[in-house]
């Protein structure tokens, strides 16, 4: 087996990253969400990869794109997803799907006989930008994925039932798309850090220890509107003023967590919105993460502690309901010792990092163990057009990625 | 000339205000722009009132329904606004414009012969809730209206001039809307105080002083949109908590002032307004007002430069720009005495205070002096579907408006 070149590599990811980064529903800016057109065209342009790699192609009820090598019974699933946040960078998720379509390549390309067979998963929603629910299809994969979210709604009003139904498939079909337990042996995923650590420690690669528990509150804060020149400051109920407070409470505790807690206010809407009226009514949805559950269980107590405090002083109504609560995925020690023995192999000492982001191995996690590979990206910049990751740095991924595999088929 | 009673008055304006307050473009609430239909239906129900009322109706060029009594050239012109808010309350203009209707009634009715004539004026752009701009249409009749007005648009990219057309007016008639300043001895205009001083001085009616400066300021603020899970707390340049500190500390300078500053921050956008993306740019209205200019121009100062330390020490762009500076409006003082005398005579200790609102007069005192009278409002509460004022109050407003027309007729 010829041992596979990084730099070409990293060229070839880098072109079909830009090949799939110009599939958008618009054109000045990367929009791709799950079961659209672009979605479609997205899935079509993998499966074509895929093929061309060596692989047999299936896809699920979910619209997974399933790139198969081996005939193995016991699969290795290595996957990430292909749908985007909105304004998206190019390299969150694709690097994983083209990093397992290449690494499964260097073994199909080979003729390679490995005890264990590789499925390369696309995934479709891992953002949850269009639907208010994120992994629906990995979820599925894993055998978990719970028939109510085709109900749930996007902007527009459709169903995420009937918007599989357009898609064309058969929500009937999803329980067929949950992998065996004992078929799956291990679900790995290659992604960029979407964070600066690895960048400040000038290293190309990391291993994940944990993928990031969090916590979505959304927080109502009820005022009273008023005119903005007739009522004294001191009679306002100000639900905006109350509204500032919160988030600069979150940022505060945050803070004092010392990188333990993050927490984020990015949206955020103001009634009845008039410059010359005083804010009645502002809801804020404030995201909270940490790789410690105790951690962030003590920030929300804290949060709300501090919340009842600013309200009851403001003379404010409020109610703060959880919409999401997700606990930290540990990755399994084993892989991640095997991981880190196929960077050193390759370039780096292997560093151990959190995951900030949320990723479809949190969905996988409940089927089988699962590992992480991460790979420097530029600033520490995600989820924004200027996202970036070298060629090299990819390749780099890659390579590494190839003798995980070697070394996970040695067991 | 029989004494007016103010009980059946009050009976009559409430039926009227309700009777006008149904007049919405939305069902459930309160809407009527400047130069729409519901302004067209609004302003053929007040042109129906004044005939009724034995006044001469016309109309001018900007929509301003006109009502005349006495054919004196001398005019005593007596008015309010007909458009709204969104989501409105219903006494908010429409009382000044329905007083001026029944006020000049009672002369119409007894056959007065009085020196100077009445014109009652219903103006349709004082909220300015459509186009970015306020007082069109009574600017037009001080002769004060500016040209480049008839380029603003509205939310869906209307023209002024261009809805004006469409409303069935002539732009080039707008000079002539002007009135020549000998003719006008004097603008008076009865309103809802929307606020809370009569009310907690117990007493029904009161004198306005002046009428509150404002200084309105678009804040925008520069920082960088991350991931919500992975940029570190203390690399973040996060716009949103940087808005959030600007908000409080407009509060804290304003409650600084101990009542002489109001701020208000009633509208704010958030990009790119993902809930798990941190915010990379934040734009804010504030809206200042105070009595004393001196008062206003200092805390804009202090605002401004408070704003570029928190921008500074956040490492977030920022500008500031002002989008509307009005200079505080005195009233007249020989009107404010007569106004004094006119509600001793009726009911109460006449009150001095100062309008925190907005007010055609800030227009008519281009052409003349103006004065005006405020009535007590439930809880000082305005800009909102729970305003009101009790028909006894709106009664003693009407008769104390004759009796301040005689006054100031005798000289």
């Amino acid at each position: 087996m010829s041992p596979p070149d990084p730099e070409a590599l990293g060229r070839r990811a880098e072109a079909m990253i830009a090949e799939l980064g110009a599939i958008s529903a618009e054109p000045g800016r990367l929009v791709r969400l799950f079961l659209t057109p672009e979605h479609r065209r997205a899935a079509d342009l993998v499966a074509s990869w895929m093929r061309a790699a060596g692989l047999s192609v299936s896809e699920d009820a979910l619209g997974t794109v399933r790139g198969r090598f081996g005939s193995a019974k016991q699969r290795l699933l290595i996957g990430s997803h292909i749908d985007t946040v909105i304004d998206a960078g190019q390299y969150d998720g694709p690097l994983g799907v083209i990093a397992g379509i290449l690494a499964a390549e260097h073994f199909a390309r080979t003729g390679a006989d490995l005890p264990l067979g590789i499925d390369v998963l696309a995934f479709g929603d891992e953002e949850g930008s269009r639907f208010p629910a994120t992994l629906a299809s990995s979820l599925a994969c894993a055998g978990a994925f719970k028939p109510e979210t085709l109900l749930l709604k996007d902007a527009r009003g459709i169903a995420l039932g009937d918007a599989l139904k357009a898609y064309g498939k058969n929500p009937a079909d999803i329980p067929a798309a949950a992998y065996r337990r004992d078929d799956a042996a291990a679900y790995v995923e290659v992604h960029i850090e979407q964070g600066p650590v690895l960048e400040s420690r000038n290293q190309p690669l990391g291993v994940v220890s944990s993928i990031i528990g969090q916590t979505f509150l959304l927080v109502e804060i009820f005022g009273e509107a008023g005119h903005a020149g007739t009522v004294p400051m001191l009679l306002r109920r100000d639900a905006m003023a109350g509204g500032a407070e919160a988030m600069l409470l979150a940022e505060r505790i945050a803070r004092d967590t010392r990188g333990e807690v993050v927490a984020t206010v990015g949206r955020l809407t103001v009634e009845p919105g008039a410059a010359n009226v005083i804010p009645g009514h502002v809801v804020l949805m404030i995201d909270m993460r940490s790789e410690s559950d105790t951690a962030r269980v003590q920030f929300v107590e804290r949060f709300k502690t501090g919340c009842r405090e600013i309200a009851d002083r403001r003379h404010l109504g409020l109610t703060i309901t959880p919409t999401r609560e997700v606990p930290t995925t540990p990755c399994d020690p084993g892989l991640q010792q095997l991981m880190g023995q196929a960077i050193a192999a390759v370039e780096g000492e292997p560093q151990r990092l959190g995951s900030g982001a949320g990723h479809d191995g949190q969905a996988m996690a409940k089927l089988c163990p699962i590992g992480m590979l991460f790979v420097r990206c530029r600033g520490g910049i995600s989820h924004n057009p200027m996202e970036y990751a070298s060629p090299r740095d990819m390749g780099l991924a890659i390579v590494a990625l190839t003798k995980f595999i070697e070394r996970f088929n040695r067991g």
